[in-house]
């Protein structure tokens, strides 16, 4: 039988998914499973999203251009403006979610060995997309402690060979929750200036900002506006993660050119995504707001039951909708395997994200958890109340 | 500025891409562009797949399962055997669009350096996924004087190294319309079997097989189940380019885990593709053989003319709805500029895909063109006579 590729054998099954048979078992035996672990809101999608659908009156879904709809295209533009981010129609090619936007961010600007350099914490699937593309993630660790800031300019520097092309950020950040600061900003486009570097920014949970606390798109830094190579998804604002519309960013004219290769090849975004998209960023400013309004009472009853419960810390987290606490367990992994396969408390359980998985060096984040709060508050209750007894029962047993 | 990849400056600028720019142009003009160049079919979409739209009652448009929806994973099986391809749901993996199969086959099974081997002309875009993944592309060329039958497997054999991993066919072909038969599969068969190759066998155009010769699918073969790599898309047979879904089907275990890497890596394929191509398989016989009787009689009647047009020649093409035919020219790529740019007759003018995009051997295809038969009869008529036309014009010119 012939071989599968060397590339594949590397890449990291993610830790989430190792679970999900667990957490299918545990429903299986009747068990109530509170789902922290993935960013799949429970919020609906905006009524005018789905009007959008029930009215479409095209009678062939063709192939959309590969840059995506123009009018999507235009109405993202006017989006942008909205937040100071001031880019042409030009400037911005639909993708197939924010994960094809990665993936061709990285096609587009990195060969076999070329190195980014990313603070971990990070999503776990820029790896697997760096992975793909032949390219090396090397992280500059934040730390729990310090609350996940940016980590020092003098950290980023000492990684920098002659085969980084850049770094990349996540702003508001999953998994950490974290919103960069002016200043922290300012040291990055120093250093991608400095040495040449792109800035990738993924800004997809931008709409989620919760402190009064600015936040700053790669595209407000002066001087570094053709490095920039921004990523964003309509998934997560509009509660439509399904329908894979992501964007790609940049003024860097040879690099539009190389990411429409890609798009050509790939023939087309999808049609309907787009089209539901296009009605999306129409979505009355009180959906908006309801959506925010719950999210910061989520956060706020997440991050305070959380920090209640004896030996659990997580630091607050300013934007997004995750947080990554520590735990009083040695490994968290087997804490939140053991939750799915042998725990339960009034015929419920927790599952959660191992927070291994979002760091590279070995050892770090062991004991810590990534959670989503996008569930109800009355489900927060729940799993709080269930987490503390799982802790408890998980620690007895070990003595 | 930081610089764009290697892999970004290789990957071909599709030949049909340079032309579309002229395309629109003319239109801007005023003229009648008669669209032969790209398989995007007029016929529509089925009704039975709009409806399902139209009554879409989700609240939530969220992720799917990376694999894809298990209910239209559950009727592709079904599909499946209504050709007797016998696969379980478990060897089917919904990708976003045929593309995207192409791209996850290629990244699961091939590292940097690593060779597949392709009959020639082939689809061009193979050409791009290939590079993506580091591989390379070696060719086999079929000629249009053997009405692009599969060259003799001595010619294939000659090519293989210990970097050789597999083989594609495209079956029936795009772009040469070109059905293999049992003979040639066979010998495929044997190759891949004496060397432990995969096949990767693109089968999207199944539907489309005209002369009462049998589709003999990869999975047909015996003893080779394992090394079959299948290639599928919705979009051709329903006439839904834009929704986005296709599959991979293997049954080599290791290589589906390998794949899920990837697919779990972009979270999810479109969730409203999914619920269209699942109506879709729905689809009324009565649609489905009306589609196929448009198609029989489109090729009849382009074919016919395109060989009463002095100094063209297409041989009959068997399936799919391309055909690549020789012109009276040395350079068709350049015809097909000059058509664009500066001819008209009776305000129309044509948009046709020249050959040598199809072909990586230099100077291979350079006076052949490919036609997809995806327009009405009176409009592929109209295109003929301006085609004729175009040819006498361009010819007398130059002398």
């Amino acid at each position: 039988m012939p071989n599968i590729s060397e590339r594949g054998k590397i890449m990291p099954a993610s830790p989430i998914r190792k679970l999900v048979p667990l957490a299918n078992a545990a429903m299986a035996r009747g068990i109530k499973v509170h789902r922290l672990n993935i960013g799949q809101p429970d919020i609906p999608t905006p009524e005018v999203a789905l009007e959008a659908l029930r009215n479409i009156d095209r009678k062939i879904l063709e192939y959309s251009p590969s840059e995506g709809l123009l009018s999507l295209r235009t109405k993202l533009r006017d989006y942008y403006r909205r937040f100071n981010i001031d880019v042409d129609v030009d400037d911005i090619i639909i993708t197939t979610g924010g994960s094809e936007a990665v993936l061709f961010a990285f096609m587009a600007t990195l060969d076999p060995g070329d190195e980014i350099i990313v603070p971990e914490p990070a999503y776990a699937n820029y790896m697997a997309f760096a992975i793909s593309a032949g390219a090396k993630i090397v992280t500059v660790p934040s730390s729990i402690e310090e609350g996940f800031a940016l980590p020092p300019v003098e950290e980023f520097e000492k990684l920098i060979t002659d085969r980084t092309k850049g770094i990349l950020i996540c702003n508001p950040n999953n998994p950490t929750g974290y919103l960069y600061t002016q200043k922290e900003m300012n040291r990055l486009r120093d250093i991608v200036k400095k040495h040449d570097l792109f800035l990738y920014s993924d800004e997809v949970y931008r709409e989620f900002c919760y402190t009064g606390a600015p936040y700053i798109s790669a595209f407000h830094l002066d001087g570094i506006s053709e490095q920039v190579v921004l990523i964003d998804s309509v998934s997560k604002r509009y509660s439509e993660c399904g329908i894979r519309v992501g964007a790609i960013i940049t003024k860097h004219k040879e690099l539009k050119k190389n990411i429409m290769k890609f798009c050509q090849a790939r023939l087309s975004p999808p049609l309907l995504g787009q089209i539901v998209a296009e009605a999306s960023i129409d979505t009355p400013e009180e959906y908006m707001l309801m959506t925010y309004n719950e999210y910061v009472e989520r956060r706020k009853f997440l991050i305070d039951g959380l920090n209640r419960i004896p030996g659990v810390y997580s630091p607050i987290p300013m934007g997004a909708f995750y947080t990554v606490a520590s735990l009083p367990v040695e490994d968290a992994e087997d804490f939140c395997q053991w939750c799915l396969r042998e725990f339960e408390y009034e015929g419920q359980t927790v599952f959660m994200a191992p927070a291994s998985g979002f760091y590279t060096t070995p050892g770090r984040g062991r004991n810590e958890v990534r959670l989503a709060y996008v569930l109800k508050k009355e489900d927060l209750a729940d799993a709080l109340k269930v987490l503390a007894k799982a802790l408890e029962a998980y620690n007895a047993k070990k003595v």
